[in-house]
């Protein structure tokens, strides 16, 4: 001990010293739509080009929220704004700690997203509108959910039983039924560079 | 568009990537130990420590998980529970993400941190018991807790009306009333640096 010279801060290490270290600003990316309209798919991509670009990013989804720290939640009206609002928290760790964080879920209410944007800063917080006509989501059905619930086996689900409310003013609109995949990434990169947050 | 070329990948940012983008493995320092054992003073004076080293670490205290993420839990035992059950998946992502992250709550019950422990591989979990006598934590009692739990107007206060359960086999141990805070935090980097992670 004592030869690497470490003297102890009373201050904790502040956003902006993250924002110095890593080179980048923090923010998150909200993708929001259907079920089947790209968001989890796009996230990654646009997580793997940050990645690849030597940028700090990280995704939450369903993939990684879900059965873990959501586990407790049900699907029921109280529980999906509880999971949301779990989901904004975790997300303004991440932009705190220095992380351009990508959040992909249905989050179909306005009032919730609303939530969410009111606990970051302005220009933190990017909604991005992952639009894709219901018809075209219904026939990817990527994970057989909407035969589901046309049958009747899946109660609120989005877009069939329960509303999709669209976003009222998105910061980034991508339509996945018109653009290629890389196509949506370089739109999203392009907007991070045009703020300053690259 | 169409001149940064990017590629889609269909697979995600994988924790290993992480690590060699940061050139340093991924860890919870799992901070536990009485009110005003110095937890949060160690666990923030570790995290400078590495920041200034150039590694990606953060902290969760107190201070940004009580009025944020676990707003709605009480300090009833369920809600306790439920406490550190959502600060441990939250640590996870953090190490998924690839950052050396400080957990610094009482988490009292072995039980409770043995919950947590279980979510990791065996190298990500480092418990540090923050050893402190409890008359000298009451001497301190930085925020007046001792003051007031003695006359019995915080039920079920860790150490008074509620059992601090001694961590079993707690990977480092650090006594505050013995060292000062650059020697623990040392002690703290030095495991890192032996273990591989940094």
């Amino acid at each position: 001990m004592g030869n690497s010279n470490i003297t102890w801060h009373q201050s904790a290490v502040t956003k902006t010293d993250r924002h110095q270290l890593n080179r980048h600003k923090s923010c998150v990316l909200w993708f929001t739509g259907l079920s089947g309209s790209g968001k989890s798919t796009l996230a990654n991509a646009v997580d793997h080009a940050l990645f690849e670009l030597g940028f700090r990013s990280y995704v939450l989804d369903g993939d990684n929220i879900r059965h873990g720290l959501n586990s407790d939640l049900s699907f029921r009206p109280e529980d999906r704004k509880e999971n949301i609002r779990r989901i904004g928290e975790v997300s303004k760790l991440f932009v705190d700690s220095g992380h351009i964080v990508s959040s992909a879920f249905i989050s179909p209410f306005q009032g919730d997203r609303e939530l969410v944007r009111q606990l970051f800063e302005p220009e933190e917080f990017i909604e991005i509108f992952v639009k894709c006509p219901i018809d075209v989501c219904e026939d990817r059905d990527p994970k057989g959910l909407y035969v589901k619930a046309r049958k009747g086996e899946i109660p609120e689900f989005t877009g069939i039983s329960s509303p999709y409310e669209i976003p009222d003013n998105p910061e980034i609109i991508i339509e996945t039924n018109k653009l290629l995949i890389d196509q949506s990434v370089e739109a999203v990169i392009a907007y991070l560079r045009e703020k300053k947050i690259l």
